[in-house]
């Protein structure tokens, strides 16, 4: 037996809270690091992230209104996609916060910076992997109805990616060891992704 | 420091095994069902999933290819995403199999159907929570260099949820419960979300 709650109701839900971000669980976070047109840093998680393509290799993430990353996508075309592990789970929530745009979040939660190399926003040194992204598109998302979603969803495809050389084993990345997070639902649940099993899939 | 590989270069990233999927984890999975125009069911699980939109509730997932998910949402507009818990991690594997457009992939993984209630295409009976939606669009992706990319990538409004009331305390779903699977890369590498921990966001 299920119980069942209809989303199109001007009632909402019916709910107390909306189960939807604890159900589509657990969610990879892009730790999203860009530069506006005059340089300025900035960055935030985004659980909204996933990959979209294959080939070639292309990412979005998708925010719930007109914020500084996107802003910043939009005046220089280009992004990088950190990964977030445990080790820096608090960093990473340091810069979840609303700070002023002039804020650098990187300097706030204290993380060195590491150049990259086809595009112009650092990347976060401690990082185990990061990937280089340029824009192709920033989607005003809309509903059913035709009328503006809350979210701008950006599409880049990934250019280049860094690693930790630490967390290669046999040439590849160990997911375990970077035990990256992932969110959950609900204020601030995380789980973190560092006990893998494996199931052959079907052939 | 960190070893840089660029998926710009003709000869690929470099690396014996594309580390991409390993590091863009854990990615929660849409378990899609989805019938065609004669009301065939397909099941199948996706990775490339997540929300796009808070308000309204939106969810994306992308096909390398056109496979028969795509093919029916783009004949009938609606699909369902199920929740794929560790419960049911095999029956979803099952369900991952290359077979004909004519199998019915849950009589395949004897996954008991249930209905839903504003679109056609049946839910995974046994899933904790699933997500009826409607399309919104489909989307042959581009590269940068305009050319089409491997991927389809279908969005669509959520329009209503059901949920498995043992998954429910105090008004919330429990995800931990739940167990979700993520996709972490590489063959067949899976994590459970079922330990949460929380991280209070600054304000």
């Amino acid at each position: 037996m299920s119980e069942s709650y209809f989303y199109e109701q001007a009632s909402g839900h019916g709910l107390p809270h909306d189960p939807l971000k604890a159900i589509i669980a657990p969610r990879p976070i892009g730790w999203i690091s860009s530069v506006d047109a005059e340089g300025r840093v900035n960055l935030a998680p985004y659980s909204f992230f996933n990959m979209v393509s294959d080939r070639p290799p292309m990412v979005m993430f998708s925010s719930n209104g007109w914020k500084d990353s996107v802003r910043n996508v939009e005046e220089t075309g280009e992004f990088v996609a950190n990964l977030a592990g445990f080790a820096l789970a608090q960093a990473m929530n340091t810069t979840s916060a609303s700070v002023p745009h002039e804020v650098d979040e990187m300097e706030l939660a204290e993380l060195a910076k590491a150049p990259s190399r086809l595009v112009r926003p650092p990347r976060v040194a401690a990082a185990a992997a990061a990937l280089e992204c340029r824009r192709i598109s920033i989607t005003h998302l809309r509903g059913l109805d035709g009328a503006p979603s809350s979210n701008y969803m950006v599409v880049g495809q990934v250019v280049a990616v860094h690693i930790d050389p630490a967390f290669l084993k046999n040439g590849r990345f160990d997911t375990a060891a970077a035990a990256p997070l992932g969110r959950c639902g609900y204020r601030g649940d995380y789980a973190t992704a560092d006990r893998i099993f494996e199931m052959i899939r079907p052939t």
